[in-house]
């Protein structure tokens, strides 16, 4: 797959410094790489890593300082991979850029797919990961979904762990903050023909983060839109895809100037309610017959993002709010079911549910000309399932409670 | 919008080598733009080029053995944007990796799109471009549609033009060889905060590229896809967003798998007919009742490329088939309706239209079970409209007639 064409001084480097600035070959692994090149495909290896410490340590952050996704730990994890050889060595390497022909099919077709997690210092000091295998499981089926290699799950998660344990003196010991861990693949074939990429490269930065609230919930208000459509059946709204991100950025802007921080994903006809911005939505319901409570998000119908947050909630109300006589639902529910519930005093609250503020109370929803009120009286920014689930995730998260969802590392 | 962070030392160059590597800065192209870092944003500006020729010439493949987007040609052109300034000097540079943070935005939610066009040499060694106006509107639309900058189409295309001549000695003086031109906008800013980059890079990078069908047309074979949807009313599928191309690649796989060239995607339980693999598609149809030929291709609602090619086609058609009695529309149509056509013998002929090809002739579709006849006989391998469509835009491309789609640059 790769050209025959001579290619620039920069681009005829070794494979091994392909991605990396060529001023920074790692010789050996090069060498190892090249014997290799006639072998089958290989797996994942986690005990092939190898680790170039920085000589540059970065000064910490204040931890006030931080801001979601903007700060980054000294190293990065790579893991290239080839259609000829399967994976390659994983490294750990110093934090630094990638150095790509212009080519590269992830610039020109989206060949990318990510996942989002933390790791969290509990109280002894320890680094825990929360349900790192419903991240490696959907990163994989992202993957296979955009003709993209996938892997080992335990392996990565291993690496993932070394890397964490190597930048753990970014996460600072304090409620609230963590270790915001970006697994990334990308297609790094370069050429333009549209077909499945021959080589690939996955990494992982890790990004220190605050707390979402630092003073506390704060809730928000949507902006139901109805003009655009994020996702639909058949298509790969169910994926952590790149490509259903960009698309979703203006109808966010059209919100924000209208006043809203956050838009909310409608779907068909009926105005079925999906998504917040890029967070599950859940809604607390009372049955208009029966008084029943209802906690209800939409159902997995290939129009949703599978969101660990959602699954987590889910797991947890049906174990703890089911006994207490709750309907737990996942069905498709629209903004006309919303509205009435709230001019009936039947809709007790509503939030969106993501791995970065595990959960986010809504106060009020634009749709059609009216404000339909979420059940939040004017002094609250939160309701009391959404506070419950919260306190519910970080007691696990933190490890104060033993679960198998938290994994140290 | 940018980190307050230290980052290393990669990261550390000035804002004109941020993407190009930190061993080749452009001194006084920093200094220009640190110094007009506090003024307005400004526009793209082609008078305000600076060009750095190769030192090292490529040599030049035989045109037999060009690979279409595998082989590049000496120079390339980048234009870095900032929200602050607006579109900084364009540089044409030595081709070249770029030099990205990990973080970029690029990588992880598919903030790029792009154009396909050709520059053609005609019998006088001139060098024409074919209707890049159309080009730039429609990369303008992309890039509004996923918070990218837009620009003033006149600007590219004069430095578009001068990208051209400079590496014009690539393109072979042969009928059917081609430049085929990539501009590329990228979304450069490196948080992993959701939302409109605070930085861009517009980069165009050019493919010699021979005949489609080195032998003559050859006709493909297509399966319709109806378990995967390619795009929908209110989403992106009409811009030509990197978004809409990675997930294309699984179904054109399990087309292949089963022996065909293309899918042919299908909207709706009505099983529309809209694109072939990443062309337009068009049929040829006798009326039932009166024998009138039409020429039929999906409307551009919404979920149609906007094809340059397409929209060529339907202008020489309306020229030059109409006045001999064809019906000439664009308008929706079912696979149903192709596969009773087939049979009743008034399919006449289809093809698929894009810039690469030009058209590519179809045989039968895969359908259901059934294989729908396009109308050629065994030892065709083009119907007549498709022929003679490739005629006319090749005359006119190559500069054989004067028209004003072709722009000698």
């Amino acid at each position: 797959m790769r050209s025959a064409f001579p290619r620039t001084a920069l681009l005829s480097a070794s494979r091994a410094s392909r991605f990396l600035p060529a001023h920074r070959p790692v010789r050996f692994y090069s060498i190892k790489a090249e014997a290799a090149s006639h072998s089958k495909q290989r797996p994942m290896d986690a005990s092939r890593l190898t680790v170039e410490k920085t000589k540059t340590p970065k000064p910490l952050s204040k931890p006030e300082d931080l801001v979601f996704g903007k700060q980054f730990t000294d190293h990065m994890l790579a893991i290239e991979w080839t259609k000829e050889d399967g994976w390659l060595e994983p490294r750990i390497t110093p934090y630094q850029n990638l150095s790509l022909d212009p080519a590269t099919c992830v610039f020109h077709y989206a060949f990318e797919c990510f996942e989002g997690m933390k790791a969290y210092r509990d109280k002894n000091g320890d680094i825990r990961l929360f349900r790192p295998d419903k991240n490696m499981a959907r990163l994989n089926k992202s993957a296979a979904r955009i003709a993209l290699p996938t892997f080992e799950p335990t392996a990565l998660i291993e690496l993932i762990a070394k890397l964490t344990k190597l930048d753990a003196r970014f996460i600072p010991a304090h409620r609230g903050y963590s270790l915001y861990l970006r697994p990334t693949l990308i297609g790094t074939q370069s050429t333009l023909g549209v077909g499945a990429p021959g080589s690939a490269l996955l990494f992982v930065i890790a990004s220190p983060v605050g707390p979402y609230y630092p003073t506390g919930f704060k809730a928000v208000s949507l902006e139901a839109t109805n003009y655009a459509v994020r996702a639909w059946p058949g298509g790969v709204g169910d994926k952590k895809l790149g490509a259903n991100y960009a698309p979703c950025i203006v109808p966010q802007q059209e919100a924000a100037s209208r006043g809203f921080q956050q838009n909310l994903w409608l779907f068909g006809e009926e105005e079925y309610v999906t998504e917040v911005g890029t967070m599950n939505m859940f809604a607390v319901l009372k049955d208009k017959a029966t008084g029943q409570k209802e906690l209800v998000t939409a159902p997995l119908d290939g129009t949703i993002l599978e969101g660990v947050t959602r699954d987590s909630v889910l797991q947890l109300a049906r174990e703890r709010l089911a006994p207490e006589g709750w309907k737990i639902s996942e069905r498709k529910f629209t903004m006309r079911e919303l509205a009435e519930a709230s001019k009936e005093g039947r809709l007790l609250e509503a939030f969106g549910a993501g791995t970065a503020a595990i959960v986010s109370p809504i106060r009020k929803i634009s749709w059609k000309g009216e404000l339909v009120d979420c059940g939040l009286k004017e002094t609250e920014e939160s309701g009391e399932i959404a506070a419950k689930v919260k306190e519910w995730m970080e007691a696990i998260q933190y490890g104060d409670v033993e679960h198998e969802w938290s994994v140290k590392v």
